[in-house]
């Protein structure tokens, strides 16, 4: 199968993606899609995904996007690198809920800090909505660290594609104006995950 | 397995879990959360869901949160219901792909209409972020007619949980100011999955 990824810059939340795609060892290529040219509002790149983002990976079979799909294809179709708790419908479920909420809450929040203009074309509003963005994200993470992990990986013993999609959204604290120091967990998870020779090697391929 | 599910009201996005566990012929009950008395931040439902939303599945092991976690579980967990494409892992994630989109794109941008609390406390602000959600939830729902649905059900041939979370995100288009005549393919699936019988108990059991 070949499998090519489109990614944007490191601090994309493709890079979630790309670390699972070298985690499982697969065999892909990436494609980088330049956000300082616009090239994600490209005809070119509309073929591949309409909506506009990263990332999006290509099969043999067609396209994927969204994070959580492509991570569990990838867990899906690589079961030697055991990435996800695939015949344990319980354990793969809070796995899955995990990366449902990065998703759907975590990403969203963070997203009002330099793409307002997806909920409003008024400049003040847009720059109203960088306000609320450390709270937001300091409370998901507390979420995170006393909720969510298990340790010592995301959902327990085994290390998957959620660690991933962790360590992805948690380059971006220090942007969003959150101190890591508050979360231990997730202070000594990130220090872990970027001693990872995948991690390492994704990380100077950008 | 004892399944308990925690639901709002029938607007809520917890519909989506609730139409899964009837299609799939599940044994569950269901635990109304009340929100106009604000239930959802009580400190009892805070151990159900520290989240305080909706929908969240007791199960025999723990609870899951998120729709995409909870229809995926159902799913795997029902396997004669035949509600997911579990042994093909493309197929299965543009089922999840959808299912994410749907939780990280389209529900947002309907919350901004009237929970806009979550992302500012400037009451102007709040009163601003509701003008766009037309434009957003219509161009979505574009997505939705003319890339994501293949027919005559959302992934294909293949009855899914994706056909109950769009038909859920469906019911709200008329309070968020878009015409579902605009979306023949959507306007049809709302139809043929309202004159299910399943859908039909679920809808009565409001």
């Amino acid at each position: 199968m070949t499998l090519k990824l489109f990614i944007g810059p490191i601090r994309s939340c493709s890079l979630a993606s790309h670390l699972a795609l070298e985690e499982a060892g697969a065999r892909y290529e990436t494609v980088r899609v330049d956000f300082s040219k616009n090239e994600q509002r490209s005809s070119e790149y509309s073929k591949v995904n309409p909506k506009g983002r990263v990332p999006a990976l290509a099969t043999d079979h067609g396209v994927i996007t969204e994070n959580p799909a492509i991570l569990f294809f990838i867990a899906q179709t690589h079961p030697q690198a055991n990435l996800a708790p695939l015949n344990n419908p319980f354990a793969l479920a809070k796995m899955q809920d995990f990366n449902s909420y990065l998703c759907s809450t975590v990403h969203p929040h963070h997203a009002h800090g330099f793409r307002g203009a997806r909920w409003s074309d008024d400049p003040k509003v847009i720059e109203a909505l960088k306000i609320k963005v450390p709270q937001n994200m300091a409370d998901c993470f507390r979420l995170i660290e006393n909720d969510y992990f298990v340790g010592p990986w995301l959902i327990g013993n085994q290390f998957t594609v959620s660690d991933c999609y962790l360590y992805t959204i948690a380059t971006w604290l220090k942007d969003d104006g959150v101190d890591i120091n508050s979360f231990p967990k997730v202070k000594d998870h990130f220090n872990r995950m970027a001693a990872r020779p995948a991690v390492q090697r994704v990380i100077r391929s950008y």
